[in-house]
């Protein structure tokens, strides 16, 4: 399959712009075939008014038949076969194991949203039923529902090619409830996304579904995601990537003439906390657990650990001196991009610059391509407690040991915390005892707490919740994975005094889709 | 029971400032008795940080408990007796019948969420469990429910002094879902909002919650209420009335270091189309039943119809003649306040101005306190279509009738709306056949959508959405009236392999509240 670097309208390719860009392989710095063509303006709007015009046909589309597409989706992503993996990976830099597993959570994640659908009940109906005499007034026949809010725009993350790319999470989620999309391709991955848009494309055809319903415009500059923010006929973005991106497309969805929600997941830190007997008794475990989920495909994941606190005590050292050997085995290792491998580095530099901040191990270096190099850190929890930039996520293999004098500087660093996507506690039965306050504290400001896991990995279920609180990302009220997400691109819509035959099945008196409704205050089939 | 007119601080009195209000009785203009004391800054940063201390315990009450304490509070606004009726009168022009029913009312509303929170299936508990030998990681145990936000802050409504006000609809979503509030209380009914936070405090003491539970504090000045939506510790604003407050409140909050979640309820000109067959055959009717529902309360309601569209027939001018006479025969009768009387003067003045607008009838008039007299309009579509400023609202008795020349005027007419909460048709069953495309445009623009009844009279049941698309509000994705909006002021919450004795009762194995849940992908008790 040749690639065309050209826009996707309504299942058309599109290239009328002048502007171009070609992917550049970060394992070695070279460019890849292939031109991209910059999407213009009148290419987004076309792109948006298509999935305008399908979402009158796409929104009416049943559970089953949505559940049919995703599938479809999920299965034409597997019949690219090696096409997909070598782009792929040529384009991130990850290794095939790590493209070939992320490609089966990408099916995965289309299938389990598939099975919502068919199941049904995640539209939240709700029916009151009339009664004509009641005093003063007759009580009128009301029903709702979850109903799909219209044109999503998604952006997609360079960290995740296909899980938080054009067919990843917020996709799954905005067709599933029935909203059409115009992904905006991630520049560090234009071919892989290509591919991607053309198994949709043909999932698509084969389910009959309107054409518009997704679309997908290239580009580089900031204009393109912003042509897409801006357009008036566009009801929702997702959005996963950095704090600058996600702040300014909040920024701007809030100051359009019709403000509309924004799900920008922006990273965090991830703050863990290894309470004293766990690191008396689990130290050494711990040490080679927290190396690895640190520098886990190169340290880039939104949920990768950046501050580990540690209560001072005599443990301390013996667990630093473990980190450190960990870490300087640790392989270089292909970063995602060049822009990415630079702001590892100004991050790491920033660090290292700090009087307060030691550096207690570097993993083995390397200048070949885009490659990155571990780093562990240490501070005191005085210093966190009046430098708010180490809250600040250096995207990449990076962490830092803080060590609390007492619990109650501990809690203190706790409380002084933004918001984060996750807090982890490693933690005996005995420790969870004496620091129930701190569960308490951080319950505040995540969207995961952990106990004895690492944050990374993120599970893909019906009880994930990947979010928090500003600035992990700029919307707590919701997740970017696990079935919950189905729900962020819809709002509940009321319909009063409806005959049976103008109400979706959702909503009739014999259930036909035998779902749970709420029926008079009653939760039942 | 005499009012002091102080502040509301975490249970105790308090009046540090030194600018005083006088509540004004509507029916005569008179000053009534009691000065109210603006809050200051320093009252309004200690009621919050009460709020925030009280959070930590009033957060952890179980569903049972907090229940006992809502149906206390309605317990405590009965006991107020005809101390609340006559001072709510006086403050708000209402005529005593309203206000009792608005009472119960109320009251209803706080009994409704109480028997959601004694059920308790409204927390979307889910639970993944572990699966410890799944290749090629472990599964972990995951589980995750909805929790508080924290603080809220609370603006209630000048036209519904009890049901959207101190004890309203969103202090009773806040505190079922475990958020403690500071209310701000409305300068147009002051001392009726002092009666209602002693029943609040009294409640507080009866079921033993911690005090800073519930503040409320008195303010004319913007100050006042934008020192609440910036403190830090509030999580999240709920707000009912005009659409330049709610913006002003909503840009506000997004301008914070941390943005926050602001439900704005701004109103709507709540658009009704009469279709050909409905008008034939029951416009007598129709024309009587919209006076009603444009008249009652003088108009004051959000969901007013002020929109009343005609597509041009033979019966359209017989329609008009009839509202007319009904009209012309409706007495003037006192509005809210002086603020209101005027804002609806000068809407009034602005429709007559423009040439392409035409006064079929007037009400009757009177110059006694501040009594509005009823108006209605007629235009065409064409003038709508051209003419932005006919879809603001005029709060107030009037309404403007607009006839379209063709299914087609109406259509562009209803396409170029803007967000409403309701739209309205009276249709035969042969007219819902012709115009299931209308149907369709108007579900894109409200919340709720009604056939043959009209939008005044918002039942506080489950399935009720009182919300819709901007500008009618800041957030579609949510309801301001009914137990939907139990999740307004909640988020999800993951705990990540946390032992069961850790676990919220909602996520512990056994299922000891019995409560639906999403096991392992299936609903079940």
């Amino acid at each position: 399959m040749s690639l065309t670097g050209q826009n996707f309208i309504e299942g058309t390719l599109s290239g009328q712009g002048t502007k171009t860009f070609l992917a550049i392989n970060p394992s070695n710095g070279k460019e890849l075939s292939t031109s991209f063509y910059e999407a213009t303006q009148q290419e987004i709007n076309e792109a948006v008014e298509k999935a305008n015009e399908a979402f009158s046909i796409y929104s009416k589309k049943s559970g089953k038949e949505k559940a049919e597409f995703l599938d479809a989706i999920a299965d034409e992503i597997l019949n690219l076969g090696d096409t997909l993996i070598e782009r792929c990976c040529a384009e991130s830099g990850l290794p095939e194991g790590r493209i070939t597993g992320e490609r089966g959570r990408t099916m995965n994640q289309l299938k389990l949203f598939a099975n919502v659908l068919r199941e049904g009940s995640w539209v939240d109906a709700r029916i009151d039923t009339a009664i004509p005499d009641r005093q003063p007034v007759p009580k009128p026949d009301i029903r709702s529902m979850q109903k799909p809010l219209g044109v999503v725009g998604v952006f997609g993350a360079s960290n995740f090619p296909l899980a938080f790319s054009v067919a990843g999470g917020d996709t799954a989620s905005a067709l599933a409830s029935g909203c059409p999309i115009i992904v905006k391709a991630h520049p560090s991955h234009p071919g892989t996304c290509e591919l991607i848009a053309n198994a949709i494309n043909k999932a698509v055809e084969k389910t009959n579904m309107p054409k518009g319903v997704f679309s997908m415009v290239h580009g580089k500059s900031v204009a393109v995601g912003m042509g897409i923010v801006q357009h008036p006929l566009v009801k929702a973005i997702g959005f996963t990537g950095s704090y600058k991106g996600g702040k300014a497309i909040f920024d701007a969805a809030n100051n359009r003439p019709e403000p509309i929600p924004v799900y920008a997941e922006m990273g965090s830190t991830n703050p863990v906390f290894i309470l004293p007997n766990a690191l008396r008794e689990r130290g050494e475990e711990i040490a080679q657990g927290l190396t690895g989920s640190v520098t886990l495909g190169v340290g880039q994941f939104c949920t990768n650990p950046g501050l580990v606190f540690l209560n001072d005590d005599a443990s301390v050292t013996g667990f630093q001196e473990k980190v450190s050997q960990n870490f300087k085995a640790v392989e270089a290792n292909t970063m995602l991009n060049s822009g990415v491998k630079s702001a590892f580095d100004s991050g790491i530099k920033n660090l290292s610059n700090k009087n307060q901040i030691e550096l207690l191990a570097q993993g083995k270096e390397s200048n070949e391509g885009f490659k990155g190099s571990a780093h562990v850190f240490k501070t005191s929890a005085k210093y966190f407690l009046t430098e708010d930039s180490l809250e600040e996520e250096v995207f990449g293999p990076s962490t830092i040991t803080i060590t609390a004098d007492s619990k109650d500087e501990l809690l203190a660093s706790a409380k002084k915390m933004k918001g984060h996507l996750t807090a982890t506690l490693f933690a005996t039965d005995e420790d969870l005892k004496s620091y129930m306050d701190l569960i308490q504290i951080l319950e505040q400001k995540v969207g995961r707490l952990i106990i004895n896991n690492f944050p990374t990995g993120v599970e893909v279920c019906h009880s994930m919740v990947h979010g928090g609180p500003f600035p992990a990302t700029t919307n707590s009220r919701s997740t970017s994975v696990g079935t919950g997400a189905i729900t962020r691109f819809t709002r509940p819509m009321c319909y009063q005094n409806f005959p049976q035959n103008l109400l979706s099945d959702e909503l009739k008196d014999n259930n036909p889709l035998g779902i749970f409704r709420i029926v008079n205050g009653e939760i039942k089939k």
